[in-house]
């Protein structure tokens, strides 16, 4: 197919992007999966098979971003359940487009609760980079004045996109390493973090996290995680999402013999923790994130299961 | 002077040094003391001129170095004791001697307590670079075996100094960066920070330190700050040093307009905080500390108040 190519380019471009927050690289794998299905001549199961293998490429590419597992399954469904390529085309299409509007519609509806979060004037600390963070900030900023503290986020040092993105929109930035949370956060009335994940055990979110949230516990400072339910998954992903590595030359590139460089990447974090998770049914707490657990129908199809387990 | 410039210029090697630990600075700072006293044909008062503007030189260079303000005040209460030339010649080489003896003869104490408190064949954790974690953790190695993780200690990474001095030593080594510190420190046993000054209020050691001592706490992990009784300054010191800041360019070159990048140095912990502290009269504990103090005579010669003061 004259079309596998581009697409196995488009996976590539996303599998090297490690500043991006989980929200944006759906955005880019909805695009990814309408260039395969806009794919000519291909019959009901070549289909299924293509989009399967673009999804197993995909969570190959960021094995721990859970709207891409929950957009995957959700699109793989949709192709079951069709008997002919035109009801595929229908289904994955309207699939498609539901989960991108959800996914605005979700940022929205969080950047609302998360404006009646910052006081007037205040200085706010976020933490790596989300783009549900980002855009919340940045809608509040629209409509009061505060201050953000970053920190670096190492060893990708998403933090610094974070601080620019956020300078350019007019917020002024205050921005320091991690390892000076403890000094920096008395200053900050209230924290953000996104999420990468969210199961029973907790949230899992990009390393430091667990960092950030003692010391927002210790310090008596409001930590809230904002992120949309289609962060959910199933528990047994949540961990696997914990264990992943990535190699240590990002870390430490030429470090010397004798000298193992660890890179893992997401911390956990009991909802316990948190002030609040934010989404775009309300602010919920520990009991109230058990009951949508509950409630909610969270699966992974079965074509996934192999490439959602980082190990 | 001819001697005047080469001063001058060793004082300055040590001020471009961020990475080395301060036991090790102050050895460098005897040397530069020693040199002053070898200059030929001064008066008494020009010598006694020479030592203080030699002693608030280092302390511009590294304002917060609890050895080099104590041998710098020992060596100019000396000074001002002495009746002739001939006389503080030999009172000040006895105090540079009886320093730089104490400061190897402390380190050599300290590593016989931290042998026994790492149990073979376990992992344990370092962070920062200290001269006195270092000796005592090799001098542990040459007749037990453990392996140790250390962290980056951003921005100026002195923790890859402390993981290569270690490897170099025959030591395993685990590197990774600092917000990592939350999952790496499950898998160790005890953990090892040095100190750059010690009072009443608590310890100052590099920024990250209060991090990791809660961490440390919320694991059940036992932390230890290893430093000599040279370390104790006048109270007021230690809120100073806590203060102790560098240029942003050094935490990110070229950091975007709107953007204000904060490089604070130093976190202040407080003694409950630790299961010890390690010094050459043994294990400490707080109610001990604190009567350490208050028998030991903790003074600043007047001539260095102002520079020792970082505001």
């Amino acid at each position: 197919m004259a079309n596998s190519q581009a697409i196995e380019q488009m996976v590539s471009e996303i599998s090297n992007d490690l500043t991006s927050g989980a929200a944006e690289l759906a955005l880019r794998s909805i695009n990814i999966f309408r260039a395969v299905l806009d794919e000519a001549g291909l019959e009901l199961t070549e289909t299924r098979e293509e989009l399967a293998k673009t999804a197993r490429m995909l969570l190959k590419a960021h094995p721990a971003m859970a709207p891409i597992i929950n957009l995957s399954s959700n699109l793989l469904f949709e192709a079951d359940a069709a008997g002919s390529t035109e009801e595929l085309q229908k289904r994955c299409d309207q699939a498609l487009t539901a989960f991108e509007q959800q996914l605005c519609n979700n940022a929205s509806r969080i950047a609302d609760y998360v404006h009646d979060l910052i006081p007037f004037g205040t200085t706010v600390f976020a933490y790596s980079f989300s783009s549900t963070v980002i855009s919340s900030l940045m809608a509040a900023r629209s409509r009061k004045s505060f201050r953000v503290v970053c920190t670096e986020a190492r060893p990708s040092m998403e933090g610094r996109k974070l601080s620019k993105v956020l300078a350019d929109s007019g917020i002024e930035v205050v921005h320091t390493f991690d390892n000076a949370m403890g000094l920096i956060l008395p200053s900050c009335r209230v924290a953000f973090m996104g999420a990468d994940c969210l199961a029973r055990p907790g949230l899992v979110n990009k390393i430091g996290s667990w960092l950030l949230a003692l010391a927002c516990r210790e310090l008596n400072i409001r930590l809230y995680a904002l992120a949309g339910t289609e962060k959910f998954v199933p528990d047994e992903i949540l961990f696997s999402f914990e264990d992943h590595e990535r190699p240590g030359k990002e870390v430490w590139e030429g470090a010397p013999a004798g000298v193992t460089v660890v890179n893992r990447q997401f911390d956990l974090i009991p909802f316990s923790w948190l002030s609040g998770l934010v989404t775009e049914k309300g602010i919920l707490f520990e009991k109230e994130i058990e009951k949508h657990i509950e409630e909610s129908s969270i699966r992974m199809h079965p074509a996934l299961e192999a490439a959602a387990s980082v190990h």
